[in-house]
């Protein structure tokens, strides 16, 4: 003790070193009473640790995703099955029956599915709502118990996920692994982290008058909510709302897509089997698979208490116009036509093999069937022609497959293919006819341009890899979103015009910037028309979380972030006194009913003076001026 | 300076004592130094203030507004004109013609004004779309100006503003002046002082992998934002909306009531007036006076980016399928059933007096015609009789009448009334037959129930202020919203059946609860369904702007407070890079596109490789444990 107190400096030293003999003669005592109270706070902290800690838990996964299994073929169903799979394939849906089937090679997933009736969906409300009401009595740690749980399987089963995935959307398992996987953990990761203090009571001002008061605004559940979401991410898209809902203290019913329902059966599996094994209610999460007249039923449903959709502008037509007969608030998440603008400072232009190798991702993600997919790549003059030499090789080179059906590892002619099939062959006929349009109208095509007949899946809906330069923006193909894999490359000729440009179309989802001229980037980021912006990098938003959505043709509201757990709440705003005890509200006799009612006085006058009284208020709490201040005091205590 | 160092303390003396004789030396230097400081920072604070100060502009205001003008009485208006008001009465609107009249006593107000077309509608927006791209570039404190400056006016034209809301709406110069002034200026003052920070761009974090990176959200207007408006406040919610709108950047284009056309012209004269005479467009602020037809034109209109609606159900339910039709985001302000609950703890009955005067302004503030007013009093035994007895005179001795039309200073047997008249006889039979059906089902009628043929006025719409007990939850008068001034007591047995009688109607807009237990009342705030609760007060988070509206049945969205002004922007997310010199995206070599080109490697393990990449870039930024990570990096560099 005494050589530590050496190394002190001399003024400290002085204040310590009188307590050195108490200190030495109870050194054990002293010890003992530290390790105890180190080990209690170790205890502590290990109680609360393992109260939130995740639970261990295993549910079925489907015999599909097993790499010996592969499917039946359309000629090994049942006519009927045969002949409503062939009947979706052309964009008709059974009353009956629902099909699963994988886009990349057909093979047959799943023996179909009834789809959900009026009834189903009044009874998975119902039991939400039943569920909910002890749900919403759980504490912010035991909600992050069950994502902890959540995030331990999907991360221990990563392969399993990925493979319904790419069977059920027919996309490569890196797609998979960026598109599902990863955000999904993010979003359970930024939840667990972050969600609490989005939902913490928050202080507001008070003001002059009512300086006895304290103001908070708290968030409360709302009860059930719902999400119709898309096919394009069926894992992410459908446990995304869960996850929010869930913390928020919400039951919810989601509407997968019925192009993905085959493998949303085992996302639901997933997300009660983290319910039960932590003792919760399975009832909290649902899924309705339905057709659009059923879906009406969902989405005016007067005990959805709020609906995320995600999907495109004519569905959404529908889905605002039913919500509206319940006067259910939406959250709006449609397509976008992305830019990615490329500026042309000596940086950028050095830099220009990592953007090309990021917009790529950006273009042929998911083949292109994703809502923040690079749609419109804007260059300057100093990138333009740099960037299509650098990357008309390389679309060229891209191989169309599955990483699924390609890898079994004793054929030694497999590849990997770097891009998957689309969910349907229901665009091809208007993706090439506007590629054609273009190229009439002077854009050149450099790679693809068609649908893609694979050798090996005939019954695969692929689309070639394409690169189209030389787009201007009144063609339409700069205008329409086109969910498909398009390299689309517009010149700009300077800043300005690529904001333009940028501008142009009816959607504002996300868009990139890609420079280092920072007054540039800024005017970019500040003018463009968008919901999210990320410089030098593609949907990096989306990848720590930040409020998620658009404006213009894109939709509205914000999921995602502290803005997506809110927009679950009741916002709920309460004003307190701030001393209950002192001070509190009560109405100036003035002004108290019976107005006229004063003893000894004509009620004109008191009239006159209740007005002159209010006026003094106002003036009182609100002037702009100290001398203002005082006259309304006074006129305020000269009619009370 | 010796002489004020020598109260200096010690160790301080030793410090500053070598100093003296250097300050003295040079002691006028050193003053001019500091006084010309001191100047330029007053200087600076005043061109600060100079900047933001309020102008003094004048408007012509209307002649009807002026005492000595008492209006033209029905016959002595035009035979056309005449069949208009009383077909108006009746609920019946003309296409070509909207007339104006007192409610309180039935006199003209101005010549009719032609209804809005579409085609005005479309002009409105446009002009406003065209004068916003200007305003957009204006700072806070340019917008602070304007604000500072409709401040200025409005407290220093209480009267004129106040005697046009009462004509139109035919309520008390006292209801007018805590529902149209004060809440007014506490909107304006708030936005002045608190609008600026709830619209800062705000930092968001970044997660382990994307450590590298910076995320922001700032706010930016959204371009045309239009507000549909109810008559009950004319001057308050016309102007409440074009605070927020202008704050934020945007145009606004109002659709005012009908009913309350005429002083909604003078109110839109002061805003541009306040507008025009800082400098800026008077085209930035439109309204639109039109009929069901023509208001869907502008709820639907396609440049128009957010719209508030504060009215009815029924007309929300219109208003929103006409939204979504140009998918147009609505804040949905509806009515409400709001209790005031009133415990029963011996603080709360010894202030029961309080209570009382604080409840019947709750009820009889303009009439009962407000949004958030007192609907329902839900009172617990040891409060019930007392409240009862204490209101019953009170409520009986209140007057009717209109404090402009009873107040000629020489007319000795003039009376201050209490109460003014209702915006139209529409809704005297419901609520007639709501009251009789009530007392009918066991409910007592301790005053009023019946509407009031005015012995000097009968013209006017007037409603005998009523008293009616013994209300329980299955009589239809305790679910449907009112509007009209009736004292509605229902008696609960205990705290938690006060909760479930507050939350036994589909609204939840606004609550009030009295009394001083406080876990009793922390109950009350966190249980009863609603988006706003004044504790011991009543609509007291309205005059602190905290975010206003409700859930269930009373709508959606929040307008007033941070939520009010954010809700009016585009929250734009935007991700940088931290270091932009240092570090940077770029897509790693093995899931670059192609993937399977490899050199010296067969495509089919590549692919491989690329995926178990992926899974090692997810375990090593989100396993939940040290071990997880450690396993994630290597498998992660293991695949690169």
């Amino acid at each position: 003790m005494a050589c530590i107190v050496s190394y002190l400096p001399q003024s400290l030293r002085e204040i310590v070193e009188p307590y050195i003999p108490l200190y030495e003669e109870h050194a054990p005592l002293i010890g003992i009473a530290l390790a105890s109270l180190i080990a209690v706070y170790v205890g502590y902290l290990f109680v609360q640790c393992q109260k939130e800690a995740a639970v261990a838990f295993n549910v079925p996964v489907p015999q599909e995703v097993r790499k010996s299994n592969t499917g039946k073929k359309w000629d090994e169903v049942s006519g009927q099955q045969k002949q409503v799979l062939e009947d979706q394939v052309r964009g008709k849906w059974n009353n009956d029956l629902i099909m699963s089937y994988c886009p990349a090679d057909g093979r047959v997933l799943g023996n179909g599915i009834r789809p959900a009736t009026v009834e189903d969906v009044d009874e998975a409300v119902r039991a939400a709502k039943t569920a909910q009401r002890e749900w919403a009595k759980t504490t912010f740690a035991e909600r992050r118990k069950v994502l902890r749980t959540l995030l331990k399987y999907v991360l221990e089963h990563q392969d399993d996920i990925v493979t319904a995935c790419c069977l059920d959307s027919g996309k490569t398992k890196v797609d998979a692994s960026f598109g599902e996987i990863l955000v999904t953990a993010e979003k359970l990761k930024w939840t667990i982290d972050h969600g609490e203090k989005a939902l913490l009571p928050s202080r507001r001002p008070t003001n002059f008058l009512m300086m006895y008061k304290k103001n908070i605004v708290t968030y409360e559940p709302l009860g059930v909510v719902s999400a119709c979401v898309s096919w394009n991410y069926p894992f992410h898209n459908f446990i995304g709302p869960v996850i929010s809902a869930l913390f928020t203290g919400n039951g919810v019913v989601v509407k997968p897509s019925e192009q993905t329902a085959w493998c949303t059966a085992y996302f639901l599996d997933i997300v009660r089997g983290a319910l039960s094994s932590c003792g919760y209610s399975r009832d909290l999460v649902h899924t309705i698979v339905c057709l659009p007249a059923v879906a009406d039923k969902l989405t005016s449903h007067p005990d959805i208490s709020h609906l995320t959709f995600i999907g495109s502008r004519p569905v959404a037509f529908k889905v605002c116009e039913s919500a509206a007969k319940s006067l259910t608030p939406v959250c709006v998440e449609l397509g976008g036509k992305d830019p990615a603008v490329i500026l042309d400072d000596a940086r950028t232009i050095r830099n220009l093999p990592t953007i090309a190798s990021i917009l790529m991702r950006g273009v042929f993600q998911s083949a292109g069937q994703n809502c923040i997919g690079v749609e419109r790549i804007v260059a300057l003059p100093g990138t333009y022609n740099k960037l299509i030499e650098m990357v008309t090789p390389r679309i060229q080179a891209l191989r169309l497959g599955s990483v699924l059906l390609d890898t079994p590892f004793n054929d030694p002619t497999a590849i990997t293919p770097d891009m998957g099939a689309m969910i349907s062959p229901a665009c091809f006929d208007k993706v090439e006819s506007l590629i054609s349009e273009a190229v009439k109208q002077g854009a050149r095509l450099l790679a693809g341009g068609k649908r893609h007949e694979h050798p090996k899946y005939p019954q695969g809906h692929y689309f070639t890899p394409t690169l189209l330069v030389d787009v201007t923006r009144d063609m339409r193909i700069a205008q329409e979103e086109l969910f498909a894999p398009i390299f689309l490359v517009m010149r700009a000729e300077s800043v300005p015009d690529a904001i333009a440009i940028a501008n142009s179309t009816t959607y504002a989802l996300g868009a990139s910037v890609f420079g280092h001229n920072s007054a540039d980037v800024q005017a970019c980021v500040s003018n463009i028309d968008a919901g999210m912006v990320s410089v030098n990098d593609f949907g990096a938003y989306y990848a720590v979380q930040l409020p998620f959505g658009g404006v213009k043709g894109s939709g509205y509201g914000r999921f995602a972030g502290n803005e997506g757990l809110q927009g679950l709440c009741n916002t709920k705003a309460v004003c307190v006194d701030r001393f209950p005890k002192l001070v509190g509200t009560a109405i100036p006799p003035r002004v108290d009913y019976p107005i006229q009612k004063r003893e000894g006085s004509a009620g004109i006058k008191d009239g006159n003076a209740a007005w002159e009284m209010c006026k003094g208020v106002v003036e009182t709490g609100y002037q702009l001026t100290i001398g203002g201040r005082v006259a309304g005091i006074l006129r305020l205590l000269g009619n009370m």
